[in-house]
This record gives C-alpha cells, sequence and structure tokens, in this order.
C-alpha cells in the first residue's frame, strides 16, 4: 500500500469564472502545491536542502493527464488525495484525485522528475537534467 | 487539412517561478485563451450569441493531457499553434503546441464538449450537458 | 471596540516570482478572499441569498492603497487581520494586516460598496450602482 | 513633458470572475507587466545585466494606490497607460491609467525602488536595500 497524503483546498470566489465554477487551469495550481506537500508530510527535506545533499532541485513536471467529472464552485472545500503510484528509473507517476466529500471532480496522472543542475551538454531540458529516483526520497514516500 | 489558428503570449516576469521558468498551470491559462481565440477567428459567434441561436454556452472542459518538452521564461514569445484534430458525435478534440521559434515548449491534447443548460434529471455534470456537435459551428472550424 | 478576523494562507511556490519572494498581486488575490471570509465569519448571509433578501449583490471594491513592508516566500504562514474600520453612508473602509508571526509583511486600506442591479440610468458603474449601508449588516460586522 | 509609454492587455474569459467583470487582483498582474515593459521600451538594459554593471536587481513594490472607476470584462482590449510622474532621492512614483478607448477603467500611483543586495545589517527589507537612483537609468525613462 502507498502512502496518501490529502491536502485541503477551498474554493474561493476569485478561482471561479463568469460560468460561476472553478476555471481549470487553478486545479493545476492546487495540484503543483499539493505535489509539494506530499514531500514535506513524508519527511522529505526542504529542495534547499537536498540541492547540497543530493544534488536534487525539485520535481520538474514533464506530463499531466487530467479527466474533469464534476464542477466545483466558492464555498466547496476540495480534498486533494495524492499518492505516488510507479516508480520508474528517473521518473515516478502521482495520481490526484480531487474530491468534495463523495464526489469525485477531477482526477489526475502526473509524470515527475528529479532534477539537478545540469553538467553535460545535449541535455533534453536547458539548465536541469534527470537523475535517478534517489533512495532515500523514496524509501520516505511509499 | 484542418485549420491552424496562432495565439501569440508573451512570457511575462510573474508568469515565472522561484526556478526562473513558467509555473506549469499558466500554460493552460494561456490555453484556454487560446482556444477561445480559434473560435473568434474562425468566425463563430461568441457564446452569448450561440445560447440564443444553438442553446451553446460554451466548450467546457472534459479532458486534457499535457507534455512538457522544455522550459521557457520571461522575455519569450509563445506562439500556441491551435487546430481541432477530431469531431466526435458530443465532443472534439483540439491539439495545442506551444512553440518558441523551432522550438516545441508544449504538446497538448483537449477533450471539450459543446454544453447547453441542463434540460433533463440524471446528467452527469450539474447544470449543464454535451450537445451534438452543432453542423455550422464545425463547418466554420474544419 | 471593532471586530477582527483573521485568514490564514499558506504561501506556495507557485505564488512565488523569480526573485523567491510572493508576487504581489497574490497579495490581492488573498485579500479578497479574507473579505469574502469576513463577512462569512460575521454571520452575513451569502450574497445569492442578500440578493433576495437586500437586493445586495455583493462588495465590489472602488479603491485601495497597500504598503509593502516586509517580503514573505513560500513555507511562510501568513496571518490576515481585517478590521472594517470606518462605515460611510454608501461605501466602507476595511483595513487588512498581512503578518507572519510577528512581522508586519503589508497593510492595506480598502474601500468597497455594497452592490445592487442598477435602477435607472446614469450611474457610475455600468450594470450595479452602491446602496446605502444596510444595517443588518452593519449591526453584525462591528 | 515625461514619457509615457501604453502597453495593450486583452481581457481573457478566465480573468473575469462570477460577477462576469474582471476580478481586480489581475489589474495588478498587468500593471507589473506594463510597469517592465516601460522599462524596456525606454532602452533599459534588462536587470540580469543592470546587476552586473550597477548592482540593480530589478524595481520592487513598496507602496500601491488605485482607483477603480469602471469595469471591464472580456473581448475588452486595454491601454495601460505609463509615466513615472516623480523621481525621489531613492524611489519614483509610477502612474498608471488603464483605458477602454476613452473610458477611464482603473487609475493606480505606485511607489518602487531600485533594489540590490543587502550589504549592510538593519536594512528595512531582507535581502535587498534601496539605492538611489541611477542617472543613466533616469536619464533614458524621463
Amino acid at each position: 500500500m502507498s502512502k496518501t497524503i490529502v491536502y485541503k483546498q477551498k474554493v474561493e470566489f476569485g478561482d471561479c469564472d463568469p460560468a460561476r465554477i472553478v476555471w481549470f487551469p487553478n486545479y493545476f495550481r492546487w495540484i503543483d502545491a499539493a505535489s509539494r506537500n506530499f514531500f514535506v508530510q513524508c519527511g522529505v527535506p526542504p529542495w534547499h536542502e537536498t540541492e547540497k545533499t543530493l544534488g536534487v532541485l525539485g520535481t520538474p513536471i514533464v506530463d499531466t493527464h487530467a479527466r474533469f467529472i464534476n464542477t466545483a464552485s466558492y464555498g466547496d472545500v476540495l480534498d486533494i488525495h495524492v499518492t505516488i503510484t510507479e516508480w520508474r528509473t528517473k521518473s515516478f507517476v502521482t495520481q490526484y484525485q480531487i474530491r468534495r466529500g463523495g464526489d469525485l471532480i477531477m482526477e489526475c496522472d502526473e509524470v515527475r522528475i528529479f532534477a539537478a543542475h545540469r553538467a553535460a551538454v545535449g541535455d533534453p531540458q536547458p539548465g536541469i537534467r534527470a537523475v535517478p529516483i534517489p533512495p532515500s526520497i523514496r524509501s520516505l514516500c511509499e
């Protein structure tokens, strides 16, 4: 069984659009916050510390796939359930389920990497590169 | 050949995060603007008019899948290439390619519906329901 | 003594800019949420109810004056202290103090009105107009 | 006569709130972009260059005072007129007028400083300090 950490998010008036529902880019703002909160709650040190100890700067996103199932509006309190569902060699998959009580609002599968400063030339992303999953971080999050 | 409409977006300082790159939820803000711009440029009347003529309120998102290929930062000017790649019975697929000159920054496939006010009970999304693609809109966008 | 209601706000990575501090427009997002929270905590019914009972649609902003005293960054937890410091005939002044523990981060004085649908021609703001402060709302907030 | 630089901003659906008007924090997002654009258009080098030549990192905000005169909504194209109206010893005042055609939507007076890394202890803002206005920058902007 993988760890699941829940991040609470209240929907405010300004998060909603003229259709009176959450404007969808805001779900990704909250998912990014829930992703960081997951590592913090699992006991992973802040990235400015892991930069010194492991060379790890953070976890940039490389792929996301989201399904919008129900709408939410202001006044709603959302629970964002976060689990890492797969560990690959140099990336990992996080699943998010955004719920309002028993209703599933949005579901998202996201691939991120652990990034370090780029040492060599020819890397795909300018400035950073993916590093193998640090075992010390993985063991805290499983 | 499907129509492709390009939406230009300048990246501002405030669109970037402490890693000095575009914070990824901002790509979805721009994609939403590029989606509306596509219909406007194709000659589709504003939704407040189609609401009266066709009952169509807008095009809510139901699914999105994005790949983040390169990073962008402030000062960059991005071209968002928008094409509708598939017409289904009650939904359609839009492809977005965000480019900076020759570099592909982000790529996204998105499913949206044409929404009308919900008439009957038992519809999945509260308040709105998917309607069949209006042929008059489709012919303008192909 | 006026009522003071405190709204808590955690600063997330995406709220910060390439200078690694809160990008200032975000303070106004939080102030807007803290303003609504003030009325809710004071027991004022939601605006969709006051629209029916009092004709009041909400409290649009007409003037704001903010001083930025210290910077904040991600991981910080901010307390937004909210008080209505002045009741005028058709507007009211709210004072916000954003604190991190003992440090004052930002201070803001804001003028808002109670808005109703515009009945007569010649009103300054299209669609809405300021109405006299409803005594039932004022007595809950003092 | 001071220089005035105009920054164009289109209002998108997602910039508007459930009242169907621009959610006011967005005006500050656009003002921040218009402020940077002013310096660029005046020929001031990017801050990463002035950091090396003059020690100047950027222009953090210390005070803003805004008046909201008319509402705007999606589809509107706004012109943000930017002028530096006052040069003080260690700060400067910028005036913004946001117009839609002949209508004044919002007006804002803002105080910013030129910031350098803090050298000495006891400075008010952590990490940065105000430096005297660089004459080479002032002469480009007047």
